[in-house]
């Protein structure tokens, strides 16, 4: 038989002890924000019916982004490229058992077939953080908290980030209403907007002019009118009057209440999915080097109502693991994350057998310990004890048996201590503590 | 648009929070019995070439059970079935720069195209812990005490469940030296003692007598002495001083030291995939009404070295979620799990501002709080309280704003307490101590 490839999966990545330690902790600042609120865990298929995602995540993502196949029993499937059609789907399904508003998060993997790049990987881990069931501006007031409050658990500064805010109603008001366009022309105004600051002014100008077709001349000047609003207040007159900014304006004075800095209305702000009905918002780093969304969210009160349940409104947002490990590193807000095993205990000449059941004392009080059972060479055991990042080795040799005082070993400080059992499971007890 | 289905796809199924709560509940016990021996979490793709598992797994797995597809760029993948293969792959990878023996594990999901039964769902989640790169029955002894601490810190007795043992070498050296098969006359037998409880003894007697066509009457008095052996000291003597029985004492040994009770010598232990090459364990439930396999495990020396790397020798368990719960249930070992959030706070009145405040004041001290911002009945949101399983709601009105004394409601024992803020955060200081 020929040589299998110990490659990854194209797009996919391993997740080493060193990789996977990383990735827990960014899940555990989603974890600590997300239940901190009340929000609670849930868990869905990694396979649903390719239909879900044809309904309303956007064309692109149902043809061309699934990996979709056909199953032994004929049923169309795709692998989940995005949460937020399955938990509507099963709020759909307990719609009169649920309790509202239903706060529910999850953190998941997903596939898209993508071209790989840089924050980008084809199978890719999100939390997904949706509220169920409140029509109100309270209920974007406390995901954009929450969202505010995920970065500050990174450690970043308010000035590290920013998040924009506009919305779906007011851009819907702006196409039809203040520029007069049709539906179509609409869509691509939006497209346009979207990609403005990656094209060049000119190309911008001539794409809008297209757009405007007749209208140019009307047109033009009011597009520019618009992108030169930096605030509310800078709105042209018809805008700034209409309910959909009057929304914004009482969501803003939310936030401010809930101590939220880092806030601009942006209405050039047109986020990708299809789903959105009102409010949407991205998180963007500030560093000019890596000037991108972090995550957004919004509300789609329309996407339950799918699932044959009446409508219920719902506003979420999802970050991803590794736009956010960028922005950690980038940030250097990554700290120095040990193993999870707290004691490498090594064995010195014939104590095997006490060492076990030393090992086995330890861990009965909450310590975790490597046992060595190698044989390998004192100076290999400590290599592999500093290449797996564990904080302390013990070495048990007859005498330590027959004293009952152990040498733990802080590698970090290089300080040896002569400890008690009871002392050493003190000192595992105050440093958990520190850790909270 | 035609209304879309609100199940979950065939055989996968959905986790609300009650049901998410009780996973974690399993998944916690097993990380931290994995993590207490040293072992490191780590990930690893959903997708992977089918080809790995046709090495190995054996071919119903690889032919019939898999979800697998021709992804966009032609290539023939699977969704994992079972994480040996990947974790094998990934230790071939990183072949030089690992520590040994290392110690890795991970909780994941996985799927097989199987028909859909109790205990048995198509989409499943496990528990995978592996030890690489120790070739003594040291890494068997522990990879048993730990699949031994796992049943312990269910609550489980020690005559709850019981730990077979047997050895893919001894079976192998029975099959040929002591009933004189050849190799395909092997696997029929192997098949056939795997099934032995399923059928019945004449059944067994008559496809036992097909196996060893003329050798009948040679062959079937062995294989009776060989089921009529209870101990290892029972067997016929030609096995009894075999290389591969001094093994099984040997582990026998190390395991009594180690403190595991519940094991039995089981000379009929055949266990599933073709890959193992040594010890082989499975665990069972005692209980007559569900006496079967919960999980099992045993050393593959093989596999690292089929992906282009040096052999490494490897032993391995895998306990999965739904028998796992379904042993806690019948035992009635599942104990009530609280919802991660610890406070309800309903606003009474017009305090929604202060609510707001207080909520945040709260979180920045570590306790979890669902802020009320929905305006309903009262004892709807106790309705709703009760059902998430939240342990305290908190009412604050203006008279509450005012003295800053706050009435915290314990919904179990159905006792009110007037507390200030500092006795709040205190009061669940005392109490996540006590959890842990």
């Amino acid at each position: 038989m020929s040589t299998l490839s110990s490659l990854p999966y194209k797009g996919t990545r391993d997740f080493y002890p060193e990789d996977k330690r990383i990735q827990n902790y960014i899940f555990s600042i989603w974890r600590k924000v997300s239940e901190s609120y009340g929000y609670e865990e849930y868990g869905a298929p990694i396979l649903e019916p390719l239909e879900i995602y044809a309904a309303k995540s956007g064309q692109e993502l149902a043809n061309d982004q699934t990996y979709s196949f056909v199953d032994r029993g004929g049923r169309i499937v795709a692998i989940r490229p995005e949460m937020t059609p399955s938990i509507c789907r099963m709020v759909a399904l307990r719609r009169q058992e649920l309790a509202y508003p239903a706060r529910l998060y999850s953190i998941a993997n997903f596939m898209r077939y993508e071209r790989p790049q840089r924050g980008r990987e084809r199978e890719f881990w999100q939390l997904n953080v949706d509220i169920f069931g409140d029509d109100g501006v309270t209920a974007e007031a406390e995901i954009i908290s929450m969202s505010d409050d995920i970065m500050k658990a990174t450690g970043a500064k308010p000035e590290d980030y920013v998040i924009k805010i506009n919305n779906r109603k007011l851009i819907n008001f702006m196409m039809a209403q203040y520029l007069g366009l049709d539906a179509v022309q609409a869509q691509f105004m939006i497209k346009l907007l979207d990609r403005k600051d990656k094209i060049s002014g000119q190309d911008f100008t001539d794409q809008a002019t297209e757009v405007f077709g007749e209208l140019a001349d009307v047109g033009l000047p009011k597009v520019e009118a618009l992108l030169n609003a930096t605030s509310m207040a800078d709105l042209p007159a018809e805008i700034r009057d209409s309910a959909a900014v009057a929304e914004v304006q009482e969501l803003f004075t939310l936030l401010e209440r809930a101590d939220v800095k880092s806030l601009v209305f942006d209405i050039t702000l047109m986020r990708g999915f299809d789903y959105y009905t009102g409010m949407v918002f991205e998180v963007f780093d500030t560093n000019p080097e890596n000037n991108r969304a972090l995550f957004g969210g919004g509300r789609y009160d329309g996407l339950v109502g799918l699932f044959g349940a009446e409508p219920i409104s719902a506003v979420g947002v999802a970050p991803g693991g590794t736009t956010f490990l960028n922005f950690l590193q980038s940030h250097n807000l990554m700290p120095n994350i040990n193993s999870s095993t707290d004691v490498y205990l090594s064995v010195l000449g014939d104590t095997t057998r006490e060492a076990t059941k030393l090992a086995n004392e330890f861990r009965t009080n909450g310590i975790n310990v490597e046992l060595d059972i190698s044989g390998r060479k004192l100076d290999r055991q400590i290599k592999n004890v500093i290449k797996k990042n564990i904080p302390f080795i013990l070495f048990l040799g007859e005498d330590e048996v027959k004293s009952g005082v152990y040498t733990l070993k802080n590698i970090a400080k290089s300080e040896e201590y002569k400890l008690k059992f009871d002392e050493i499971v003190e000192l595992f007890a105050v440093r958990r503590k520190g850790e909270k």
